[in-house]
């Protein structure tokens, strides 16, 4: 029997898939099919490479009621800027999920990923921020920053944006762009602090290794999505936020224990070793105390899920069908 | 900067890529290298899917010397033959050791597997076998009973081959097949005893989880390759089997002692929980002990590593520049 599989370019899919209500509500799917607990999500495949300065992550899960299940390859190779090449890179497949056979291939260099991230922020928002958000501000100048904040920004229409970055200039570029994409006020600032104090919304999209927001910033009346964090030896947070927050959230305990903000609050003894924390999932079918009053603090850690990967990679499929894109090459 | 990467199909692969002396020498440098201690091999990410009858494997290594590392996603979905659907299948992708980019996908259903599956046995076969092998005999009728005898072939070019199987019509094409091949004399024969009695070099490939060789059939000058079990619950030697032996290597002691048969023998006691056994890249290089005469007895234990992969799909894409096949695809 002939096997056909569909290949998606990146420029495919720049051209259709794009940040929304929509998008928004895709991940929101997939991160309430995970907390139903019949998500058969394995623990990430990382390799670490230090003699190339380099990490390559695998995620995959299958999810009940999708036709396929993706499998994604997210190389960071960080030497590359000094090549003129991103460090961050990646393509994903889709194998179908009744016979496993491969489907399509998304040569997307990444962009399903930088989408499927920055929807779980616009998740998060749209359950945990306050329900008043005047000034939302971001950590990081990079292009999650850019993609978290116009996520959040379908579900909270805030009128200001303040942007910190350690290169001033990177945090100018970015203010400017979000204030062209979401037709907002937008500034970039002297220090985190002024960021944090004036927020209701924070957004953490670094890869720091230190934390950058000090516990003595919190305010009643702030959401923290702390999305930065994804690997061993990240840290944004002061681990004492975690502590003193009303509401800690993680997207997957398994994984946040490991590589998000948990693991340094465990490690500090800022979380009980005998407490789990509460998952996205469960926020948003009402299972789990969310936040009761708009001044309460709330954090939510997010590491990426393969649960998003599946989700996304399932509506691309759908639309290049229906759009008629991507070439389709017979294998055998 | 523009990016490009090229597809490569089943039907290219199999018109360019065959078993022989130069696919066992390309294997062997794999395992080689695996002995060296250099290469990054993840742990085999591994989606059992109970729902749907069916397991996902993910392999991965990076292997220093390489230009490139594959990562391949092998789905085994068991109902699929009710559907006329092969049960194996899956594709590789092959990524810069240097950038991490995608630099080719193999849409190969399996193909490239089932070559460097029956390669490696080939490798086993060259430095673990008799130095004369009269007769070497089968259990199992699939595709990997056809190539690993093949494969072996080409180390010890034996006159005669006995097939076993469960279903002897399979066993008898099986026979046929093999006859037609390397141009000996094959025959199925009714139990899997006398295969054993009569053989020099045994090759077991079936996914049984009970044993099928009984230790009573041992005798001197004997190998076996046991290649079926490389899933928890697998097992086709009688653990005894293993104590018994002269030699017993693995290619990945991590992988067979929850893969392979070396499981079933952890689990009996008979293999020692404090005794780390050989693999097969040790073997190559001269470094731990191997048969000293014919008259010995020895097995090693195949569950199939990353390692093999990124040796085929470096060599595959070398093959596509040379011989220009392949299509190039432009993502960005």
């Amino acid at each position: 029997m002939s096997h056909e599989i569909l290949i998606v370019t990146e420029r495919e899919l720049k051209s259709t898939l794009h940040l929304g209500r929509g998008m928004n509500n895709l991940v929101e799917k997939a991160f309430a099919a995970l907390a139903s607990g019949n998500v058969i999500m394995p623990p990430i495949m990382s390799m670490d490479l230090p003699a190339v300065n380099a990490e390559v992550d695998v995620k995959a899960a299958f999810i009940p009621g999708f036709d396929h299940f993706a499998i994604k390859v997210s190389p960071g190779f960080f030497d590359n800027p000094k090549l003129g090449l991103p460090s961050l890179n990646g393509l994903m497949m889709l194998l179908s999920a009744k016979t496993g056979m491969a489907s399509a291939v998304f040569l997307d260099n990444g962009y399903l990923t930088d989408l499927r991230t920055a929807a779980a922020g616009g998740v998060v928002a749209r359950h945990m921020a306050p329900k008043n958000v005047e000034t939302a501000g971001v950590i990081g100048t990079g292009v999650q920053a850019r993609l978290q904040i116009i996520a959040a920004h379908f579900e909270r229409p805030f009128k200001k944006v303040l942007v910190w970055g350690r290169n001033k200039d990177h945090a100018e570029a970015c203010a400017k762009d979000i204030a062209y994409e979401i037709d907002v006020e937008a500034h970039a600032v002297d220090s985190a602090e002024q960021v944090v104090k004036e927020s209701q919304l924070l957004i953490t999209t670094t890869p720091s290794r230190e934390p950058l927001i000090d516990a003595d910033w919190m305010h009643p009346d702030l959401h923290i999505t702390a999305m930065g964090s994804d690997q061993e030896g990240k840290n944004e947070l002061d681990p004492e936020i975690v502590a003193q927050a009303d509401i800690y959230v993680c997207d997957r305990v398994s994984q946040c224990e490991k590589l998000g903000e948990l693991r340094t609050a465990l490690e500090t003894g800022n979380w009980p070793t005998d407490k789990t924390p509460a998952e996205l999932g469960e926020i948003i079918a009402g299972t789990k105390p969310n936040r009761t009053t708009d001044a309460s603090i709330t954090i939510c850690d997010l590491t990426g899920t393969g649960a998003q990967d599946t989700a996304i990679a399932n509506h691309a499929f759908e639309l290049a069908h229906n759009l008629d894109f991507g070439t389709m090459i017979k294998t055998d």
